[in-house]
Protein backbone atom coordinates (compact mmCIF):
# COMPACT_ATOMS: atom_id res chain seq x y z
CA UNK A 1 0.00 0.00 0.00
CA UNK A 2 0.88 3.16 -0.70
CA UNK A 3 0.69 6.19 1.81
CA UNK A 4 -0.30 10.03 -0.01
CA UNK A 5 -0.32 13.05 1.88
CA UNK A 6 -2.60 15.59 -0.12
CA UNK A 7 -2.95 19.46 0.60
CA UNK A 8 -5.94 21.07 0.41
CA UNK A 9 -7.31 24.60 -0.27
CA UNK A 10 -11.03 24.80 -0.29
CA UNK A 11 -13.51 27.75 0.67
CA UNK A 12 -15.98 26.47 3.42
CA UNK A 13 -18.76 28.50 2.81
CA UNK A 14 -21.18 25.47 1.39
CA UNK A 15 -20.08 22.84 3.86
CA UNK A 16 -20.86 21.62 6.81
CA UNK A 17 -16.91 21.22 7.83
CA UNK A 18 -14.16 18.98 7.00
CA UNK A 19 -15.36 15.62 8.50
CA UNK A 20 -18.04 13.41 7.03
CA UNK A 21 -21.02 13.31 8.18
CA UNK A 22 -25.11 12.34 7.35
CA UNK A 23 -27.50 14.36 5.00
CA UNK A 24 -24.67 16.92 5.12
CA UNK A 25 -22.13 18.02 2.99
CA UNK A 26 -18.34 17.84 3.86
CA UNK A 27 -14.95 18.16 2.19
CA UNK A 28 -13.84 15.39 3.48
CA UNK A 29 -17.03 13.09 1.58
CA UNK A 30 -16.21 15.33 -1.57
CA UNK A 31 -12.58 14.42 -1.73
CA UNK A 32 -13.79 10.15 -0.59
CA UNK A 33 -16.22 10.47 -4.08
CA UNK A 34 -13.04 11.92 -6.02
CA UNK A 35 -10.46 9.90 -4.99
CA UNK A 36 -13.44 6.67 -5.81
CA UNK A 37 -13.43 8.21 -9.43
CA UNK A 38 -9.90 8.06 -9.91
CA UNK A 39 -9.00 4.99 -8.60
CA UNK A 40 -12.01 2.93 -7.77
CA UNK A 41 -11.27 2.13 -4.38
CA UNK A 42 -13.14 2.96 -1.67
CA UNK A 43 -10.67 5.50 0.56
CA UNK A 44 -10.97 6.95 3.99
CA UNK A 45 -8.64 10.26 4.33
CA UNK A 46 -7.37 11.37 7.81
CA UNK A 47 -7.14 15.31 8.23
CA UNK A 48 -5.10 17.14 10.19
CA UNK A 49 -8.20 18.09 12.26
CA UNK A 50 -11.31 19.10 11.33
CA UNK A 51 -12.24 22.64 10.35
CA UNK A 52 -16.30 23.37 11.40
CA UNK A 53 -18.79 24.77 8.69
CA UNK A 54 -17.97 28.17 7.08
CA UNK A 55 -14.06 27.99 7.66
CA UNK A 56 -11.82 27.89 4.97
CA UNK A 57 -8.33 25.77 4.45
CA UNK A 58 -5.47 27.52 2.18
CA UNK A 59 -3.55 24.29 3.47
CA UNK A 60 -4.99 21.31 5.57
CA UNK A 61 -3.47 18.38 4.84
CA UNK A 62 -4.91 15.18 4.67
CA UNK A 63 -3.30 11.33 4.56
CA UNK A 64 -4.73 8.19 2.87
CA UNK A 65 -3.69 4.60 2.07
CA UNK A 66 -3.98 3.80 -1.84
CA UNK A 67 -3.39 0.81 -3.86
CA UNK A 68 -3.35 2.54 -7.54
CA UNK A 69 -0.11 2.72 -9.05
CA UNK A 70 -1.25 6.72 -10.39
CA UNK A 71 2.06 8.67 -10.02
CA UNK A 72 1.79 11.02 -7.34
CA UNK A 73 2.17 14.24 -9.14
CA UNK A 74 -0.75 12.97 -11.27
CA UNK A 75 -2.93 12.57 -8.11
CA UNK A 76 -3.46 16.84 -7.57
CA UNK A 77 -4.86 17.15 -11.33
CA UNK A 78 -6.70 14.15 -11.52
CA UNK A 79 -8.90 14.66 -8.10
CA UNK A 80 -9.11 18.72 -9.30
CA UNK A 81 -10.78 17.05 -12.67
CA UNK A 82 -13.50 15.79 -10.62
CA UNK A 83 -13.80 18.13 -7.16
CA UNK A 84 -16.00 20.60 -7.11
CA UNK A 85 -14.64 24.12 -7.81
CA UNK A 86 -14.27 25.24 -4.46
CA UNK A 87 -12.10 22.17 -3.42
CA UNK A 88 -8.52 22.60 -4.67
CA UNK A 89 -6.10 20.09 -4.49
CA UNK A 90 -2.65 22.23 -4.57
CA UNK A 91 -0.13 18.96 -3.82
CA UNK A 92 0.23 15.38 -3.95
CA UNK A 93 2.99 13.51 -2.32
CA UNK A 94 4.34 10.14 -1.76
CA UNK A 95 5.13 9.43 2.03
CA UNK A 96 6.76 7.16 4.26
CA UNK A 97 4.08 4.02 5.93
CA UNK A 98 4.94 6.07 8.89
CA UNK A 99 3.18 9.38 7.95
CA UNK A 100 -0.40 10.06 9.28
CA UNK A 101 -1.84 13.72 8.77
CA UNK A 102 -3.50 14.15 12.02
CA UNK A 103 -0.54 12.31 14.28
CA UNK A 104 2.76 13.26 12.64
CA UNK A 105 1.34 16.93 13.24
CA UNK A 106 3.92 18.85 15.25
CA UNK A 107 1.64 22.61 14.85
CA UNK A 108 -0.33 24.80 13.11
CA UNK A 109 -0.90 28.14 11.58
CA UNK A 110 -4.22 29.59 11.78
CA UNK A 111 -5.65 33.43 10.01
CA UNK A 112 -8.48 35.43 10.99
CA UNK A 113 -9.47 38.46 8.61
CA UNK A 114 -11.68 40.91 10.22
CA UNK A 115 -12.89 43.55 8.34
CA UNK A 116 -12.61 46.62 10.45
CA UNK A 117 -15.00 49.60 8.81
CA UNK A 118 -18.48 51.23 8.65
CA UNK A 119 -20.92 48.78 5.91
CA UNK A 120 -18.48 45.26 5.94
CA UNK A 121 -17.88 43.70 2.37
CA UNK A 122 -20.05 42.49 -0.09
CA UNK A 123 -16.74 40.97 -1.99
CA UNK A 124 -15.53 39.39 1.25
CA UNK A 125 -18.77 38.91 3.32
CA UNK A 126 -18.08 35.08 4.14
CA UNK A 127 -14.40 35.62 3.79
CA UNK A 128 -14.18 37.92 6.87
CA UNK A 129 -15.03 39.10 10.56
CA UNK A 130 -17.16 42.66 10.02
CA UNK A 131 -16.62 45.09 12.98
CA UNK A 132 -18.05 47.83 12.39
CA UNK A 133 -16.53 49.47 15.69
CA UNK A 134 -13.21 51.12 16.33
CA UNK A 135 -10.15 48.85 17.50
CA UNK A 136 -7.70 49.65 19.68
CA UNK A 137 -5.09 47.61 17.57
CA UNK A 138 -2.17 48.33 20.23
CA UNK A 139 -4.03 46.91 23.20
CA UNK A 140 -5.09 43.92 21.37
CA UNK A 141 -1.44 42.95 20.67
CA UNK A 142 -0.42 43.84 24.00
CA UNK A 143 -3.14 41.75 25.59
CA UNK A 144 -2.23 38.70 23.30
CA UNK A 145 1.32 38.36 24.44
CA UNK A 146 -0.26 36.94 27.93
CA UNK A 147 -1.33 33.70 25.60
CA UNK A 148 2.38 33.22 24.12
CA UNK A 149 3.70 30.41 25.51
CA UNK A 150 2.42 27.09 27.23
CA UNK A 151 -0.71 27.24 29.02
CA UNK A 152 -4.08 25.04 30.00
CA UNK A 153 -6.18 26.42 27.55
CA UNK A 154 -9.15 24.89 29.02
CA UNK A 155 -11.05 28.21 29.10
CA UNK A 156 -10.28 29.02 25.91
CA UNK A 157 -12.09 25.37 24.73
CA UNK A 158 -15.96 25.40 23.50
CA UNK A 159 -17.50 22.20 24.95
CA UNK A 160 -18.17 19.50 22.86
CA UNK A 161 -15.10 18.38 22.34
CA UNK A 162 -13.57 15.29 24.30
CA UNK A 163 -9.74 15.98 24.87
CA UNK A 164 -7.41 14.08 27.22
CA UNK A 165 -5.13 17.30 27.58
CA UNK A 166 -6.22 20.89 27.51
CA UNK A 167 -2.54 21.93 27.69
CA UNK A 168 -1.35 23.54 24.32
CA UNK A 169 1.82 25.84 23.31
CA UNK A 170 1.09 29.38 21.25
CA UNK A 171 4.16 30.47 19.84
CA UNK A 172 3.47 33.69 17.92
CA UNK A 173 0.38 35.83 17.18
CA UNK A 174 0.74 37.96 14.86
CA UNK A 175 -1.21 41.05 13.65
CA UNK A 176 -1.28 42.37 9.86
CA UNK A 177 -3.50 45.06 9.11
CA UNK A 178 -4.35 46.15 5.24
CA UNK A 179 -6.22 48.67 4.19
CA UNK A 180 -9.77 47.72 5.92
CA UNK A 181 -8.16 44.50 6.99
CA UNK A 182 -6.94 43.38 9.96
CA UNK A 183 -5.66 39.69 10.08
CA UNK A 184 -4.69 37.86 13.43
CA UNK A 185 -2.29 35.36 12.75
CA UNK A 186 -1.71 32.53 15.23
CA UNK A 187 1.35 29.54 15.28
CA UNK A 188 1.11 27.09 17.98
CA UNK A 189 1.25 23.06 18.81
CA UNK A 190 -2.37 22.52 18.14
CA UNK A 191 -5.56 24.08 19.01
CA UNK A 192 -8.40 23.15 20.73
CA UNK A 193 -11.96 23.37 19.42
CA UNK A 194 -12.94 26.74 18.77
CA UNK A 195 -9.50 28.32 20.78
CA UNK A 196 -8.59 30.59 17.84
CA UNK A 197 -12.67 32.45 17.51
CA UNK A 198 -12.43 31.96 21.05
CA UNK A 199 -8.97 33.95 21.13
CA UNK A 200 -10.05 36.27 18.38
CA UNK A 201 -13.54 36.83 19.69
CA UNK A 202 -11.92 37.83 23.25
CA UNK A 203 -9.20 40.35 21.53
CA UNK A 204 -11.96 41.76 19.67
CA UNK A 205 -13.66 42.39 23.40
CA UNK A 206 -10.63 43.88 24.18
CA UNK A 207 -9.62 46.10 21.58
CA UNK A 208 -14.16 47.63 21.51
CA UNK A 209 -13.59 48.14 25.50
CA UNK A 210 -15.84 45.99 26.28
CA UNK A 211 -13.74 43.17 27.81
CA UNK A 212 -10.93 44.32 30.19
CA UNK A 213 -7.38 43.24 28.92
CA UNK A 214 -7.01 41.18 31.93
CA UNK A 215 -9.73 39.09 31.49
CA UNK A 216 -7.25 36.82 29.38
CA UNK A 217 -5.15 36.58 32.30
CA UNK A 218 -8.18 35.67 34.17
CA UNK A 219 -9.26 32.93 32.10
CA UNK A 220 -5.88 31.01 31.86
CA UNK A 221 -5.70 30.91 35.47
CA UNK A 222 -9.49 29.88 36.07
CA UNK A 223 -9.89 27.97 33.19
CA UNK A 224 -13.34 29.61 32.80
CA UNK A 225 -14.60 32.03 30.55
CA UNK A 226 -16.53 34.10 33.15
CA UNK A 227 -16.73 37.25 31.17
CA UNK A 228 -18.99 37.65 27.44
CA UNK A 229 -16.65 36.58 25.03
CA UNK A 230 -18.71 36.40 21.49
CA UNK A 231 -16.96 33.56 19.57
CA UNK A 232 -15.74 35.01 16.35
CA UNK A 233 -18.06 33.50 13.35
CA UNK A 234 -16.43 31.13 11.43
CA UNK A 235 -15.85 32.67 8.16
CA UNK A 236 -13.30 34.72 8.90
CA UNK A 237 -11.28 32.00 9.94
CA UNK A 238 -8.46 29.78 7.52
CA UNK A 239 -6.00 26.85 8.53
CA UNK A 240 -3.05 28.16 6.67
CA UNK A 241 -0.80 25.48 7.05
CA UNK A 242 -0.09 22.18 9.18
CA UNK A 243 3.37 21.62 9.84
CA UNK A 244 5.00 18.43 10.12
CA UNK A 245 8.62 17.19 11.47
CA UNK A 246 11.33 17.23 8.65
CA UNK A 247 11.43 13.73 8.11
CA UNK A 248 8.09 13.56 7.21
CA UNK A 249 8.33 16.53 4.95
CA UNK A 250 7.75 13.97 2.06
CA UNK A 251 10.88 14.74 -0.40
CA UNK A 252 8.81 11.92 -2.89
CA UNK A 253 10.15 8.92 -0.69
CA UNK A 254 8.93 5.84 -2.73
CA UNK A 255 8.20 2.75 -0.37
CA UNK B 1 -36.11 66.70 -5.76
CA UNK B 2 -32.83 65.51 -4.07
CA UNK B 3 -30.00 64.65 -6.60
CA UNK B 4 -28.30 61.62 -4.71
CA UNK B 5 -25.29 59.53 -5.51
CA UNK B 6 -24.10 56.11 -3.97
CA UNK B 7 -21.09 54.19 -4.23
CA UNK B 8 -21.54 50.47 -4.39
CA UNK B 9 -19.02 47.43 -3.79
CA UNK B 10 -20.92 44.01 -5.50
CA UNK B 11 -20.32 40.51 -5.65
CA UNK B 12 -21.19 39.87 -9.25
CA UNK B 13 -21.26 35.78 -8.98
CA UNK B 14 -24.62 35.58 -8.75
CA UNK B 15 -26.24 38.76 -10.62
CA UNK B 16 -26.63 38.83 -14.76
CA UNK B 17 -24.96 41.99 -14.60
CA UNK B 18 -25.63 45.42 -13.33
CA UNK B 19 -28.82 46.46 -15.70
CA UNK B 20 -32.36 45.49 -14.77
CA UNK B 21 -33.71 43.13 -17.14
CA UNK B 22 -36.48 40.63 -17.35
CA UNK B 23 -36.38 37.04 -15.26
CA UNK B 24 -32.82 37.82 -14.58
CA UNK B 25 -31.04 38.90 -10.99
CA UNK B 26 -29.63 42.58 -11.38
CA UNK B 27 -27.88 44.91 -8.97
CA UNK B 28 -29.76 47.54 -10.45
CA UNK B 29 -33.03 45.63 -9.61
CA UNK B 30 -31.81 44.75 -5.90
CA UNK B 31 -31.04 48.74 -5.30
CA UNK B 32 -34.30 49.41 -6.81
CA UNK B 33 -35.95 47.36 -4.43
CA UNK B 34 -34.17 48.03 -0.82
CA UNK B 35 -34.98 51.92 -2.30
CA UNK B 36 -38.34 51.21 -2.30
CA UNK B 37 -38.64 49.46 1.22
CA UNK B 38 -36.59 52.46 3.12
CA UNK B 39 -38.38 55.37 1.21
CA UNK B 40 -41.63 53.88 -0.21
CA UNK B 41 -40.33 55.43 -3.75
CA UNK B 42 -40.25 54.03 -7.11
CA UNK B 43 -37.01 54.98 -7.95
CA UNK B 44 -34.92 54.75 -11.10
CA UNK B 45 -30.60 54.64 -10.34
CA UNK B 46 -28.14 55.55 -13.38
CA UNK B 47 -25.56 53.41 -13.36
CA UNK B 48 -21.88 54.69 -14.44
CA UNK B 49 -22.58 52.08 -17.05
CA UNK B 50 -22.96 48.90 -17.43
CA UNK B 51 -21.45 45.86 -15.82
CA UNK B 52 -21.89 41.96 -17.28
CA UNK B 53 -22.77 38.46 -15.51
CA UNK B 54 -20.05 37.78 -12.88
CA UNK B 55 -18.22 40.87 -13.12
CA UNK B 56 -17.64 42.50 -9.42
CA UNK B 57 -17.63 46.27 -8.42
CA UNK B 58 -15.53 47.93 -5.83
CA UNK B 59 -16.63 51.62 -6.64
CA UNK B 60 -19.23 51.37 -9.03
CA UNK B 61 -21.46 54.95 -8.54
CA UNK B 62 -25.06 55.55 -9.52
CA UNK B 63 -27.12 58.33 -8.64
CA UNK B 64 -31.04 58.67 -8.42
CA UNK B 65 -33.69 61.63 -7.33
CA UNK B 66 -35.27 61.11 -4.16
CA UNK B 67 -38.22 62.85 -2.42
CA UNK B 68 -37.66 61.26 1.00
CA UNK B 69 -35.96 63.34 3.71
CA UNK B 70 -33.90 60.84 4.77
CA UNK B 71 -30.68 61.98 5.72
CA UNK B 72 -27.96 61.42 3.44
CA UNK B 73 -25.74 59.83 5.38
CA UNK B 74 -28.64 57.32 6.63
CA UNK B 75 -29.12 56.01 3.38
CA UNK B 76 -26.17 53.74 3.04
CA UNK B 77 -27.08 52.03 6.74
CA UNK B 78 -31.48 51.94 5.35
CA UNK B 79 -30.06 50.13 1.97
CA UNK B 80 -27.63 47.94 3.57
CA UNK B 81 -30.62 46.68 5.83
CA UNK B 82 -32.50 45.45 3.35
CA UNK B 83 -29.90 44.29 0.45
CA UNK B 84 -28.80 41.02 -0.22
CA UNK B 85 -25.15 40.63 1.61
CA UNK B 86 -23.58 40.47 -1.99
CA UNK B 87 -23.97 44.15 -2.66
CA UNK B 88 -22.42 47.31 0.18
CA UNK B 89 -23.47 50.79 -0.32
CA UNK B 90 -20.34 52.22 0.47
CA UNK B 91 -21.41 56.07 0.72
CA UNK B 92 -24.41 57.61 -0.20
CA UNK B 93 -23.80 61.82 -0.86
CA UNK B 94 -26.30 64.51 -1.80
CA UNK B 95 -25.41 66.35 -5.04
CA UNK B 96 -25.98 69.17 -7.14
CA UNK B 97 -28.84 68.20 -9.26
CA UNK B 98 -26.80 68.35 -12.68
CA UNK B 99 -24.69 65.39 -11.68
CA UNK B 100 -25.45 62.22 -13.19
CA UNK B 101 -23.19 58.90 -12.30
CA UNK B 102 -23.01 58.43 -16.27
CA UNK B 103 -22.94 61.93 -17.93
CA UNK B 104 -21.14 63.17 -15.42
CA UNK B 105 -17.89 60.77 -15.84
CA UNK B 106 -14.61 61.40 -16.81
CA UNK B 107 -12.55 58.46 -16.26
CA UNK B 108 -13.01 54.83 -14.97
CA UNK B 109 -10.40 52.64 -13.11
CA UNK B 110 -10.76 48.37 -13.46
CA UNK B 111 -8.80 45.57 -12.04
CA UNK B 112 -8.24 42.77 -13.50
CA UNK B 113 -7.22 39.47 -11.74
CA UNK B 114 -4.72 36.78 -12.96
CA UNK B 115 -4.40 33.61 -10.57
CA UNK B 116 -1.26 32.66 -12.25
CA UNK B 117 -0.05 28.69 -10.75
CA UNK B 118 -0.31 25.43 -11.36
CA UNK B 119 -4.34 24.39 -9.98
CA UNK B 120 -6.06 27.53 -9.16
CA UNK B 121 -7.72 28.60 -6.33
CA UNK B 122 -10.78 27.49 -4.51
CA UNK B 123 -11.18 30.32 -2.68
CA UNK B 124 -10.72 32.34 -5.20
CA UNK B 125 -12.51 30.63 -7.94
CA UNK B 126 -15.12 33.31 -8.55
CA UNK B 127 -12.98 35.93 -8.02
CA UNK B 128 -10.05 35.25 -10.58
CA UNK B 129 -8.88 33.77 -14.18
CA UNK B 130 -6.93 30.75 -13.72
CA UNK B 131 -4.28 30.98 -16.16
CA UNK B 132 -1.92 27.92 -15.48
CA UNK B 133 0.73 28.75 -18.13
CA UNK B 134 3.79 30.79 -17.47
CA UNK B 135 3.56 34.38 -18.48
CA UNK B 136 6.26 36.10 -19.63
CA UNK B 137 5.07 39.64 -17.48
CA UNK B 138 7.70 41.85 -18.96
CA UNK B 139 6.59 40.59 -22.08
CA UNK B 140 3.31 41.79 -21.26
CA UNK B 141 3.92 45.07 -19.67
CA UNK B 142 6.02 46.01 -22.79
CA UNK B 143 2.87 45.33 -24.97
CA UNK B 144 0.61 46.80 -23.12
CA UNK B 145 2.26 50.65 -23.67
CA UNK B 146 0.97 50.48 -27.05
CA UNK B 147 -2.32 50.98 -26.35
CA UNK B 148 -1.50 53.96 -23.63
CA UNK B 149 -3.00 57.11 -24.99
CA UNK B 150 -5.84 58.01 -27.21
CA UNK B 151 -6.60 55.03 -29.93
CA UNK B 152 -9.67 54.00 -31.72
CA UNK B 153 -10.00 51.01 -29.85
CA UNK B 154 -12.83 49.36 -32.19
CA UNK B 155 -10.76 46.40 -32.31
CA UNK B 156 -10.85 45.80 -29.01
CA UNK B 157 -14.91 46.37 -28.79
CA UNK B 158 -17.19 43.06 -28.65
CA UNK B 159 -20.20 43.06 -30.62
CA UNK B 160 -23.70 43.71 -29.59
CA UNK B 161 -22.79 47.70 -28.55
CA UNK B 162 -24.34 50.67 -30.22
CA UNK B 163 -21.77 53.62 -29.24
CA UNK B 164 -20.91 56.78 -31.24
CA UNK B 165 -17.36 56.65 -30.88
CA UNK B 166 -15.07 54.15 -30.34
CA UNK B 167 -12.14 56.55 -29.65
CA UNK B 168 -11.08 56.17 -25.92
CA UNK B 169 -7.79 57.42 -24.01
CA UNK B 170 -5.93 55.14 -21.38
CA UNK B 171 -3.87 56.77 -18.90
CA UNK B 172 -2.46 53.64 -16.97
CA UNK B 173 -1.82 50.14 -17.29
CA UNK B 174 -0.10 48.75 -13.96
CA UNK B 175 0.93 45.38 -13.53
CA UNK B 176 1.27 44.08 -9.70
CA UNK B 177 2.26 40.71 -8.74
CA UNK B 178 1.26 39.36 -5.12
CA UNK B 179 1.92 35.74 -4.73
CA UNK B 180 0.37 33.92 -7.23
CA UNK B 181 -2.15 36.82 -8.25
CA UNK B 182 -1.17 38.86 -11.05
CA UNK B 183 -3.23 42.18 -10.96
CA UNK B 184 -3.49 44.51 -14.02
CA UNK B 185 -5.00 47.93 -13.46
CA UNK B 186 -6.53 50.05 -16.00
CA UNK B 187 -7.20 53.60 -16.43
CA UNK B 188 -9.07 55.94 -18.95
CA UNK B 189 -11.77 58.15 -20.00
CA UNK B 190 -13.91 55.19 -20.64
CA UNK B 191 -13.76 51.34 -22.04
CA UNK B 192 -15.89 49.98 -24.65
CA UNK B 193 -18.59 46.38 -24.72
CA UNK B 194 -15.71 44.26 -23.28
CA UNK B 195 -12.73 46.09 -23.79
CA UNK B 196 -10.65 45.43 -20.93
CA UNK B 197 -11.68 41.69 -20.91
CA UNK B 198 -10.55 41.66 -24.27
CA UNK B 199 -7.16 43.54 -23.70
CA UNK B 200 -6.30 41.05 -20.70
CA UNK B 201 -7.12 38.50 -22.84
CA UNK B 202 -4.75 39.51 -25.73
CA UNK B 203 -2.23 40.46 -23.17
CA UNK B 204 -2.11 36.65 -21.17
CA UNK B 205 -1.73 35.48 -24.99
CA UNK B 206 1.05 37.59 -25.33
CA UNK B 207 2.39 36.43 -21.96
CA UNK B 208 1.80 32.72 -22.98
CA UNK B 209 4.12 33.49 -26.25
CA UNK B 210 0.58 32.47 -28.37
CA UNK B 211 0.20 36.29 -30.24
CA UNK B 212 3.30 37.99 -31.14
CA UNK B 213 3.67 41.20 -29.38
CA UNK B 214 2.63 43.47 -32.50
CA UNK B 215 -0.42 41.79 -32.33
CA UNK B 216 -1.95 44.72 -30.47
CA UNK B 217 -0.30 48.01 -33.11
CA UNK B 218 -1.96 45.61 -36.12
CA UNK B 219 -5.58 45.07 -34.09
CA UNK B 220 -5.30 49.11 -33.22
CA UNK B 221 -4.49 49.94 -36.78
CA UNK B 222 -7.11 47.38 -38.63
CA UNK B 223 -9.52 48.33 -36.01
CA UNK B 224 -9.90 44.19 -36.26
CA UNK B 225 -8.72 41.29 -34.30
CA UNK B 226 -7.80 38.94 -36.72
CA UNK B 227 -5.66 36.97 -34.21
CA UNK B 228 -7.50 34.29 -31.81
CA UNK B 229 -7.53 36.71 -28.66
CA UNK B 230 -9.33 35.11 -26.59
CA UNK B 231 -11.62 37.28 -23.74
CA UNK B 232 -10.71 37.09 -20.25
CA UNK B 233 -13.63 35.97 -18.26
CA UNK B 234 -15.72 38.13 -16.27
CA UNK B 235 -14.73 37.09 -12.61
CA UNK B 236 -11.50 38.09 -12.76
CA UNK B 237 -12.79 41.85 -13.74
CA UNK B 238 -13.36 44.19 -10.77
CA UNK B 239 -14.95 48.28 -11.74
CA UNK B 240 -12.60 49.93 -9.00
CA UNK B 241 -13.67 53.55 -9.36
CA UNK B 242 -15.18 56.00 -11.31
CA UNK B 243 -14.00 59.64 -11.42
CA UNK B 244 -15.82 62.99 -11.50
CA UNK B 245 -14.58 66.27 -12.19
CA UNK B 246 -13.37 68.00 -8.72
CA UNK B 247 -17.06 70.18 -8.83
CA UNK B 248 -19.15 66.44 -8.08
CA UNK B 249 -16.89 65.09 -5.53
CA UNK B 250 -20.33 65.91 -3.38
CA UNK B 251 -18.73 67.58 -0.81
CA UNK B 252 -22.30 67.33 0.51
CA UNK B 253 -23.77 70.68 -0.92
CA UNK B 254 -27.21 70.15 0.16
CA UNK B 255 -30.15 71.74 -2.34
Amino acid sequence: MRNIMIEIEYDGTNYSGWQIQQNAPSIQEEIAKALKKVTGEEITTHGSGRTDAGVHAQGQVASFQLHSKIPAERISFALNGKLPRDITILEAKEMPEDFHARYSAIGKRYGYCIMNNTHGSALLRNYCYHVPYKLDLQKMKQASETLLGTHDFKGFMASGSQVKSTVRRIDEINFDTQGSQIWITMQGNGFLYKMVRIIVGSLVGIGTGKIKEEALQNILETQNRRVAVKTAPAQGLYLQKVFYPLTHQGHCIII
